[in-house]
């Protein structure tokens, strides 16, 4: 037999990395509820209240917005799998990783990736976008990414979205990290799928990812020629079990659905223009701060993302080092760069309950410390 | 504005019924513990102790052992979609619910499913899975359910599993509903690919799936000649995370993975051989006192699943109206039929911490209760 494992020790941590934000205790205590069945009409009644707050924070009245049982990547996922059919043309747009992620799962689902590009730290230009579109018979989506979390970009989406309906394609937005943070109008915007996660501005452990889909998304569901790849995932089978049939399609993870119920009650609390606002607030007090320790954020203004700043390591600052001892010594996580922008930049993070006056100034005191202690 | 949301008001259920089964409060304790990162070393300790006692728990030396991010069904579908390859033919026992989804995922992923079926109630019959095996060439994997809990079949593993691996097969077992409540020997019984759920045996919130892949397993998925055709749940990048090299795919359900944790130290302080013996004894209960009130088990002797007992609705009786006043009256939840078993049977689980006494006690005083007032 193996060594006896002991139970958890987790230290405290202020997080502030892309994820997972901190989580109020209300939500923490929610979770560890004592559970009822999947098909307990308890339960299903929990299930109508969660989609009802999720319609809210993502401003739509759509009919199918629900959490998909996985994390934001499952959302993302979900998205493509079931509005992507073999050999559909999908516009994409790539400047960082998790546009590159929606374009390898394009390819995976069998559609035809047109990839619009755009330097790391800077939004796609519209022009290239139209260019795209015009260059495929028919395409099927415009994919895009409302907020970048590898490069702290935010996307604008409105043109995007008028754009892809007057090529006759589906709007697709992640806001895994915007929705909660930032204005996200599904209705307004006309955006057909929206997915995000839990872990980000909605302040709820990860492990859920809301959805919803316009009509026009469900009827290009219901009209699809093959059967979604994905059975898990199959919204055409997921939306009987959330819906009024009450089909049993897969134990929904009942504790996290707790969680969310109520991490979503919290939001609506708040109101969220109230909670735009904060972020906003907390992001332009770091950046005020950090400005006067040399640390400069990467996107442009009016590109930049309130709860998630992508700031450029100073020259001579050994990154890695710096946050290491913010964790090591002060408890703070802070992300490092992806890809092209490893090493160049640290991904400050103030989502949900972790966008706060206090989480501002311990960052800026650790920092201040790290990086006069390991200059 | 919407009507505000109250807070959650749960009753409390003892949870008899096909899953999610009792949790014990050290679990739900652990799951509220504040979060961390999940790329914090501290987060990735809790990784590798989560792995090796699911090792221990699947009988099992398997590196590649880990739980996917969703609930049992993603399992399901993370071993077809990363072992089954287009116009692989497969051989798919197929006796109930879970045996017809894993045909039906087999075709999802592009596979030829070759279905070999028995009546809901019977195991297959090994002939008729040997025939199968040798009408088609270079069947690249059988897949069984080893506990089919839509009928309460336990399916003897051993004889299978040589069989597949004489015509050069993987050999694939759906264990959700078994692991930790009845022998699962993937090692000795060469199992190639296993997975599970945790809210069954393991008495741990719905929303992860144990897996665990054998050497061979681990080399049919290196040399794919397709990428996996989902990017969520594709094992060749998942197992980059949870292995030395540490590479982020996606957010771990961090609040998931403590509940596991201490879930699995519960399942290795009682032992599993002790813990497989607390599920036949209380079966055994069980099924002595419904014989006295005249319910008799389904499945013949030898093939009963201890943890979940399909037994038959006796002649006359109301057996919704009796589920709904278990639930109602006695706040006792047991499952329905499923398929062609609606109605005619009952699907009562004793899984892991609902495996006691005092369970079995309440249910058939509760029982007695129902049937009397509802004849």
């Amino acid at each position: 037999m193996s060594e006896p494992i002991h139970p958890l020790f987790v230290p405290q941590r202020l997080l502030l990395g892309p994820g997972p934000s901190q989580v109020h205790p209300r939500v923490l205590q929610a979770m560890s509820t004592p559970l009822v069945g999947h098909l307990d009409p308890v339960f299903l009644h929990i299930m109508d209240e969660v989609s009802g707050m999720l319609r809210q924070v993502f401003r739509t009245g759509n009919r199918l917005t629900l959490p998909i049982s996985g994390t934001g990547s499952a959302g993302m996922e979900a998205a493509i799998a079931n509005m992507v059919e073999p050999g559909d043309p999908v516009i994409v747009g790539v400047n960082g990783v998790f546009g590159q992620r929606l374009a390898e799962t394009v390819r995976r689902c069998g559609g035809e990736a047109v990839e619009v590009s755009a330097e790391w730290g800077q939004p796609l230009n519209p022009s290239e976008v139209r260019q795209a579109l015009s260059s495929v018979t028919r395409p099927k989506a415009l994919v895009v990414v409302h907020a970048e979390t590898s490069t702290g970009v935010l996307q604008p989406l409105e043109e995007l979205s008028q754009m892809a309906h007057s090529w006759g394609a589906l709007f697709i937005a992640d806001t895994v990290t915007s929705l909660g943070g930032t204005p996200v109008e599904v209705d307004r915007w006309e955006i057909d799928v929206a997915y995000s996660g839990t872990q980000k501005c909605l302040s709820c452990p990860p492990g859920l990812a809301p959805i919803t889909l316009s009509d026009r998304a469900v009827e290009a569901l219901h009209a699809r020629r093959a059967k979604v790849q994905s059975w898990y995932l199959d919204l055409s089978m997921i939306e009987r079990y959330w819906g009024e049939e009450r089909v049993y399609h897969h134990t929904a993870p009942i504790s996290m659905c707790y969680a969310i119920h109520e991490a979503l009650r919290l939001v609506l609390e708040e109101g969220l223009e109230a909670r735009w606002a904060r972020h906003r607030a907390m992001s332009d007090l770091l950046l005020g701060g950090l400005e006067s320790l040399g640390v400069l954020p990467l996107p442009d203004e009016g590109y930049r993302l309130p709860m998630l700043n992508a700031v450029r390591v100073p020259e001579g600052v050994n990154e890695a080092a710096v946050r290491s001892t913010l964790l090591n010594e002060f408890g703070i996580e802070i992300g490092a760069g992806l890809g092209p922008l490893k090493g160049k930049v640290w991904r400050i993070g103030l989502m949900g309950e972790s966008a706060t006056r206090a989480s501002v100034v311990r960052l800026l005191d650790g920092l201040m410390q790290a990086m006069a202690g390991v200059d």
